[in-house]
């Protein structure tokens, strides 16, 4: 009886309910935060509408690559935590320094949208989206690891692979950071780039995977 | 026994919680984000509060119009997730490409707020709302073809109904951006309109759905 | 078999939840948006930040009012819907009305920082204040009066308390709309003092319910 | 059977999802607006972008501060709900109290961002942060001592230990508002250290508690 209750409590204490209700919220916010950095311009004189709209293109496409980088992040998120089924302490904080970079990439997005040519702007850009993948690569690896708070262990194979899906983006993105300074606009595509690698990515591993394994369900 | 745990691990992959939770955040931040544009106006020399309000009147129709619209869109939302008991890899993309042109309307409210009779702002929130509807039809037409997705298959009378509520608006918001150019301000009527249109439509599908069926419980 | 499939199918069509997450998200994002409302000041030539300060007390006045407006119409909807088992079209779309002048408060709020004193300023944020408590009583009268929406049945006397405390503020705002032209600054402290009034109406209403009455749980 | 119905009915009154509904949404809506308040920063002639960006390096201070201000104000609400099953009218306001501060605590981090070196700013900030721990520490008291609002009662060292983890960073503000007049920079440094020292505070905590009390699970 007393040892059906502290297993209970600690079920409850562990219970990863209320870290994807935050995670998803603060996905959404993200999401639907990212369009207030598009602005309605001002007409100078004489300009049509058409021609003011043109300027804000840089501003459409900082949305549009980190609408994606978003998307992806809460999709890869969702894959996570489907295997999680009891949370500890270290994961309840590392999936805050996951939310983290996340969280300022808005002020990212709002930078190179105005200085879409400036290195540094594109080099702060990239870490943002660099640290994403280490942290995405530290929670996975973290709980993939430990049994206890997962449904059914991960094998090798499948934390493998799981842990080359923030691993590669990561490293293409230290590339288009270190190019930064010599060919900011290559950065910019590579960052535009890196999505559909990986959609291309998942796609694969989803169907080279062995029948019934983890990596058959990422999304 | 093995059975069972795969069984189980295909259902949590599947589960669409996750992906309700994220729309619910979506739906719920841009209803209540519109009202960032509406600004408080500036007094100009002498002129009173109740003039300078007169302003922005066309700020009011755009949010308006835009909260009906996210209104609606989730209202649908919830009609077709109502339906569905799992979901898989393109769903879950289907929902992140209907959620898309949805967080950048509060951009296309301030555009129509501003220039209320530039044909190209016009035409800018016509294709987010025609967007709305297309991607809101690819997520029905979707799901509602897959039983093994579904609580319950749905017939092909529903299907249909279920599609037509989508198309109609989706023509409609076609015909008004081709006649933006010629006619911007029965365009925004048009945008004003098709809710009206909405609400009738899901009226008389209802009433004249047969017993039990899928369309009798559209929202 | 079919039967029991028919009326699982139907509880799915009326499940309350997504109307909840909806809400409570919507909520959540109007009592933390009122704060961008409060702006940082300017510090004008030779002014220190303490008399700057002063100037935001307006802003801080409107965001307190606004907050506890916010809180109460959370706290009273989720009063309201703990008796909702399954929630019907009409219910979906009066919920929505009765989110709708909550979502405009941030823009209400903004108004009387900037024009304490005007008349019209107070009016409509007041108008604000009493479309909310009319839609809280359309949404309670519709769902009270429905047993097969209930839990359980709510009986008259409880129908009616539950009315008042949404007619009675509604009355109140009225008042100071009516008195705003005269006397703004009688307004403004109506506006604040409602909420205290409704704390001590609902501490009244429960000490005097009968017990395991629906009043006695009101928040 | 009617005694069953009062039971259910009573559950459903004091149930607290919707409470952890609203607060996760406030959680995670505040600490992603926190990014608003980093402005992308405007150009003097002849200025790059670099020494621009040194500029909002305060911004990013507050940002950084307040961000993990509210991560732990979240897990601590974490914590303390887990515990809780129950809801009462009380709890459902001192959890709003709680709210409070930490909604307003965007404009603190603004605040400080533009007037790092003022005291007032500081003193601003720092109330907040007082504030937080206080009505957190009101929460925790009001609750834990009711053992019919939780899963389990909370022995008294167990009590002490949830009430010291608020009570000492409140001392601490405390005394680095009061020092903010003679030493702005000092307050500012003890307000970045404070979560420093919760994290070792929980951490011996945890160690130091008996096997199975509530403390080993403080985040």
């Amino acid at each position: 009886m007393d040892e059906e209750r502290i297993r209970q409590s600690y079920e409850r204490a562990h219970d990863p309910s209320r870290v994807l209700a935050l995670s998803d919220g603060v996905f959404a916010i993200i999401i639907t935060l990212l369009v207030l950095e598009i602005h309605v311009p001002d007409l100078a004189q004489g300009q049509s509408l058409r021609e003011a709209l043109e300027e804000i293109r840089p501003s459409l496409t900082a949305f549009l690559i980190s609408f994606v980088v978003v998307a992806i992040a809460w999709a890869g998120h969702r894959d996570i935590f489907s295997l999680i089924r009891r949370i500890d302490r270290a994961l309840v904080w590392l999936n805050i320094i996951y939310l983290l970079p996340l969280c300022i990439l808005p002020f990212g997005a709002s930078l190179i949208a105005r200085f879409e040519n400036e290195p540094v702007a594109l080099r702060i850009y990239g870490l943002l989206l660099l640290a994403t993948a280490v942290s995405r690569l530290g929670v996975w690896w973290y709980a993939s690891g430990r049994p206890h708070l997962l449904f059914a262990p991960v094998d090798r194979r499948s934390r493998r692979a799981g842990a080359a899906l923030a691993a590669v983006p990561g490293v293409i993105y230290a590339i288009a950071i270190f190019t930064s300074n010599d060919a900011p606009t290559a950065s910019l595509i590579i960052y535009a780039a890196v999505p559909v690698l990986y959609f291309v990515g998942i796609t694969f591993t989803r169907s080279s995977a062995p029948l019934g394994s983890t990596e058959q369900e990422f999304t």
